[in-house]
């Protein structure tokens, strides 16, 4: 890579700048030189810091991606956890698995909600492409036309952020 | 956009040798001027897009967590519906959910280790402080010292990337 072969050079202060030795010069002159030296310098500095800031980039995208992976990851581990002991009591008492199970949904949907993808199963809300998937029209007299009727498959997230739609049912449009 | 632009124009090659060059050239008070202006603009695009760098990185670091988080969370919800599956079905058929609860448990434990963090449970195996957790140290005449006799919460991940240590029984160390 030719840039950081550059920025190895910068660290030599010995470089191009003195080149055009000053004894042969003027006063002017050797203001001038400095001044180019100077200014040489700090593009080379810039330059250098560039590619020190585009590495330090990709290491730190590849470093917060995987805490967050691991960060939503690792907080699904009690709902599984309850899933083997909801299982485990199952063995002594059948009937307590349902109302164990019960309570995990409800804590894997409270899990989404804290993540930013609180649950949608609205209905009698008007119809929002945004948010909701068609799976079926239905004839509804008594219903207002684009009105949600029912929920197929409930949705998670918010607009800016979803997870997946809400799978609706839909009264027919007028015209 | 205007980054890309500097970008193009810095690796024109009129680079730092050409520095050394203006001591023997005629007008030299001119040329030091031109090269001076010429180096200042330099630096300034290099401190521009230094600038730049720093924002795109903020922009894309949250992005890129986002997304993360997002995909992580997108993949639980099959085992959310599937709980909700089993409950609807534990209705008329309250036998079944024992069997069905089985399978989503064994649907998270696969989903963790596809994102990278394999279930730990493992016995019989020399104790190591890197992922287990000594809840007990029991006295097993019968097993080697410092071995893990049971797995009281099992963990999951790898050396790298743990999400949370293997709790486990050790037999008593020798002296």
């Amino acid at each position: 890579m030719a840039t950081t072969g550059k920025a190895e050079e910068q660290e030599n202060p010995a470089e191009p700048g003195t080149v055009s030795g000053p004894q042969e010069t003027p006063a002017p002159e050797t203001g001038a030189d400095e001044k180019l030296a100077e200014l040489e310098d700090r593009w080379r500095r810039a330059v250098a810091d560039l590619e020190n800031i585009r590495k330090r980039h990709v290491t730190d995208l590849r470093r917060e991606t995987e805490a967050e992976r691991a960060r939503v990851a690792a907080a699904w581990l009690p709902v599984l956890d309850n899933l083997e002991l909801a299982l485990a009591h199952a063995e002594s008492d059948p009937s307590a698995i349902v109302q164990g199970v019960h309570a995990i949904r409800d804590q894997a949907v409270r899990l989404l909600a804290e993540f930013g993808y609180p649950r949608d199963e609205e209905t009698g809300v008007r119809f929002d492409p945004n948010r909701h998937e068609v799976v079926a029209v239905v004839e509804d007299p008594a219903t207002e036309p684009n009105t949600v009727t029912g929920v197929v498959r409930p949705g998670y997230g918010t607009d800016r952020h979803q997870l997946r739609p809400t799978a609706v049912t839909v009264s027919k449009s007028q015209g």
